[in-house]
């Protein structure tokens, strides 16, 4: 599969608000955008340094995979994202090599992404998503 | 302070050398250097995507704070890192905002980078290393 680079590093935060704002006073910026994402049950705020995404998570429902990760674990790094040119190819690839992935077909989100994950298991415990960007 | 980018991304991983070749068929690339860093009590290997490098982390010794990490939650993702032009003027910065920092004179690493970390405690359960890289 082809990687085009890191897209993005996930931080789950239970309060969205003062997140921006503390990350606001280290990365010197504000975030690009911040936007609700209701497949995903999280509203995120967007920093980009160089060509990398930093995304901080807030859980939007009692149910989100955020808000359980936080439950559990405390707030802090929650998944990254390989940027892929086609997510397709990607997740044939590594189901035939064994990789468990949590969603076998990728998800469309925001209208403007793919979308889907190696589950944590298959890969030393970390969340791996992988994205492909639709052009517009 | 001046961010000039992601400088990496570290994993705590329990056996380096079985998750170099997982990574190694997800990244579809080999690492470009393993290293032994004894100051930190690690072993790394360093895969490149773009600009940024995946670290794999394993602790050397039995007080290593990588085998700590993993004791208490697991495999996963450990710490990012921010590249930075001068690290004691954003060392300075970041304590003046009040920011707590683990190493408050940069540490030098291997002679090629110096390095500190803000707490996790000060910034939503992040380790978020600060790396000035040496030219030589």
């Amino acid at each position: 599969m082809k990687i085009l680079g890191i897209d993005h590093i996930a931080i789950a935060v239970s309060d969205l608000d003062k997140a921006i704002e503390n990350f606001k006073r280290i990365l010197g910026v504000d975030p690009i955008k911040i936007e609700e994402v209701p497949e995903e049950k999280v509203r995120i705020a967007i920093f980009k340094i160089g060509d990398v995404q930093i995304e901080l998570l807030q859980g939007t429902s009692e149910d989100s995979t955020v808000r359980k990760f936080i439950e559990k674990r405390g707030e802090g790094l929650h998944h990254i994202a390989l940027r892929v040119e086609n997510i397709g190819k990607a997740l044939e690839e590594l189901k035939a090599k064994g990789f468990q992935l949590i969603y076998e077909e990728p998800r469309i989100v925001a209208g403007e992404r793919k979308i889907s994950f190696v589950h944590p298991k298959s890969i030393h415990g970390v969340l791996l998503e992988l994205v492909e960007r639709i052009e517009h």
